[in-house]
């Protein structure tokens, strides 16, 4: 445990994929480091994630206004950049981890707060575990983030609940488009939405169906087998007896020998094999063998940043990890990750708590398959009971002239004190 | 003009794509004509629009109560179904309008209110025509609709406000996800947004742009030819200023030659023909000669049917249009359409007009060339000037455990009088 009880600095770094509220975690480490000037001094972000450890470009939050730090709550993306940069194991790649610490030995770092997913969690692991052999003792804490929900152990991550609400609400909103049009126009509706592995995004379309009448009609999770001729009798039943069909496809969609939908091997004019696309391939094939007119949207990043339609939940959730990561830094936990407990469904009631990060990374949740009905196309009530809460409440920006205000932050490196240049 | 001044009933209908405020002009018309019991008699809807009166299927929205009248102003899609039907001229098909006096005559339908766009106004007009010729005369209104905003005269359609909105606030949302992601991962995104014949929509986009190192850095609008070799530049050059590159493309971006981009004869893996896609086309030419990695992501009915993102000013006026229209009805006004009139740009300022609909049907409104950069990529000062206001204030849906409350109506159809039958 870091016993040393002098004033270190403390680094905050944002990992992978971004979400509509990572920056709430932001604000919430900022702001509560502020509150405790006697303990944590700098806090310094990294530029583009672990990137600006590896690098030394550490960014300045102080010179930050309270007004922008408090603005980040409300801004999504990753103000302070993110990276795809996953350090390789100890033996592959010692030198990683040893500059990392140097970094943190230069700048006086004792305090190191990681955002982001499984990936990030090893990392913030073995952080730890270096600082100790290199006898500088770092306090490191995993926050967790990622639209997938894919984290063991806490009840759920922040950043999916704003998707899981942006997915549900607009998939209600494209269902009534459709239903009105579906007698003389568009008869089938897909949605493409994020889930490499996990299927939870698109569960979430299915928050807004009271019955089996009700749209969406058909969710494809990656958990089950893509079976082509059940898909298009569903299909077609649904046109039939509902007049229409809106169907939410997980990206990670794939048949029973693995292989995913979106990679079919489409070709463009020139030969050229062109990538992803859960949707045309599905719209292809629902025009060949049935002939039925489709539409379809493909939401990709658009969900994911969707900010202006955030759950509530989901906000204060991603402030509370953000705020939690430090004061638990202060009561000399370490090598931890603040996780979500919940106390009830309903009312839904939840708390901050943490668990030993080794048991987290690299260890993927997928939807139990009690969370999908039996001919795997809905989702159950079990699903919706765990799930319902997570959506609940709106938390919107403040507008000016009909644009949202977003942080604009000044994002100042500092002076580097080391001499050698690590490349990444 | 209707002198007679007994008692008749009322037709509503919508026609064409929906929007996400057409049913707020449906509120509109109908709490006005329920204000006024001793003049109209019943409201009622066409079921399917205009296929509604041909088959004689009427709705009575008497049968809805207040509160779900009231729903419809929050409420996106057509309340009562839409259609994508176009009568024929008068000589090709008269019979078409025979049929829907005949239906008009069977149920004391002395006010037609059509809301759609072009098409839609100019059956309106013929409605009245026949009336006349068949000696049972029609109050013929047209409440404009379109979230292409391509009708001539009126200043701007609603339903455009709040796609305009949507695509704004998507697009800034998305360009701060790829921002801080471009070190390590997407530096290429492509937003696909509605519009084949106008770039309005796509134009919408360039109300976040302050200059021209943020994004859109790159809009695509019909208007303007495609040059492939100036389009790559763009992008490289973007990537290699900015970091990354932010193209928002109208779906109907084509070549000099008239061709579009997404009927660019991209086939599936069996050789089949796949429509549509001009982003995918564009991220392929990316990957091929750039080779950035990119991102895609096409809004198609998202955008159109965002109502939990509506812009208040577009609310407001799709409701002023068809209170309007009632109110015009009954000072005898005839084969008219209401028109949004722009009196200040700013502060904003406008108020309901009219104009007589045989200038309205079938003329499309183009994007004036000035309000298109000299380079054919950005929107000018002007366009902000005209499109700022549009977007202006948020009109957000209530909510209930997470999700929107939108309307449920009965859609009761009454009994029909006529023995013929009129399939379409």
């Amino acid at each position: 445990m870091n016993n040393k009880r002098s004033i270190k600095n403390a680094f905050y770094a944002q990992s992978g994929g971004v979400t509509a509220v990572i920056n709430a975690s932001a604000c919430g480490v900022i702001e509560t480091a502020r509150k405790h000037k006697n303990k944590i001094g700098k806090i310094y972000a990294g530029k583009n994630g672990i990137l600006g450890a590896l690098n030394e470009e550490l960014i300045d939050t102080d010179l930050e206004t309270d007004k922008q730090i408090s603005l980040l709550k409300q801004t999504p993306g990753g103000a302070f950049g993110s990276a795809r940069y996953k350090l390789k194991g100890f033996e592959e790649n010692q030198k990683e981890y040893i500059r990392l610490i140097e970094v943190f030995k230069a700048h006086n770092i004792g305090y190191f707060f990681y955002n982001g997913g499984g990936d990030s969690m090893d990392t913030a692991l073995k952080v730890s575990e270096m600082g100790q052999q290199m006898n500088f003792p770092i306090t490191s804490i995993g926050i967790p983030k990622t639209v997938d929900n894919d984290l063991p152990i806490t009840d759920t991550c922040p950043g999916f609940g704003s998707v899981a609400k942006y997915i549900a609400v607009s998939t209600q909103e494209a269902s009534l488009d459709v239903l009105s049009m579906a007698k003389t126009s568009t008869k089938v509706f897909i949605l493409e939405v994020m889930g490499r592995h996990a299927g939870w995004i698109a569960a979430a379309s299915g928050l807004i169906a009271n019955n089996i009448k009700e749209p969406p009609h058909i969710i494809l999770f990656p958990e089950i087998s893509f079976n082509k001729k059940n898909f298009l009798k569903h299909v077609d039943r649904s046109v039939k007896n509902n007049g229409y069909c809106v169907i939410v496809a997980s990206e990670g969609a794939r048949y029973k020998n693995g292989k995913f939908l979106a990679d079919a091997g489409t070709k463009d004019s020139f030969g050229h094999k062109q990538l992803g696309g859960v949707a045309p391939e599905l719209a292809t094939m629902i025009k060949n063998e049935l002939g039925y007119k489709y539409h379809y949207a493909i939401a990709d990043y658009l969900q994911r940043s969707a900010r202006h339609l955030a759950s509530e939940t989901d906000v204060k959730q991603a402030y509370a990890v953000g705020k939690a990561a430090v004061e638990m830094a202060l009561k000399n936990e370490n090598s931890i990750m603040i996780t979500i407990d919940r106390l009830s469904d309903n009312p839904y009631k939840w708390k901050t708590g943490s668990v030993d990060i080794a048991k987290v990374a690299n260890n993927e949740k997928m939807m139990p398959r009690k969370y999908i009905s039996s001919n795997g196309y809905r989702i159950t009530e079990a699903c919706k009971r765990y799930m319902l809460p997570l959506i609940k409440g709106e938390d919107y920006p403040t507008y000016k002239k009909g644009l949202p205000e977003f942080a604009k932050l000044k994002n100042k490196v500092i002076s580097k004190k080391l001499k050698s240049k690590f490349m990444v």
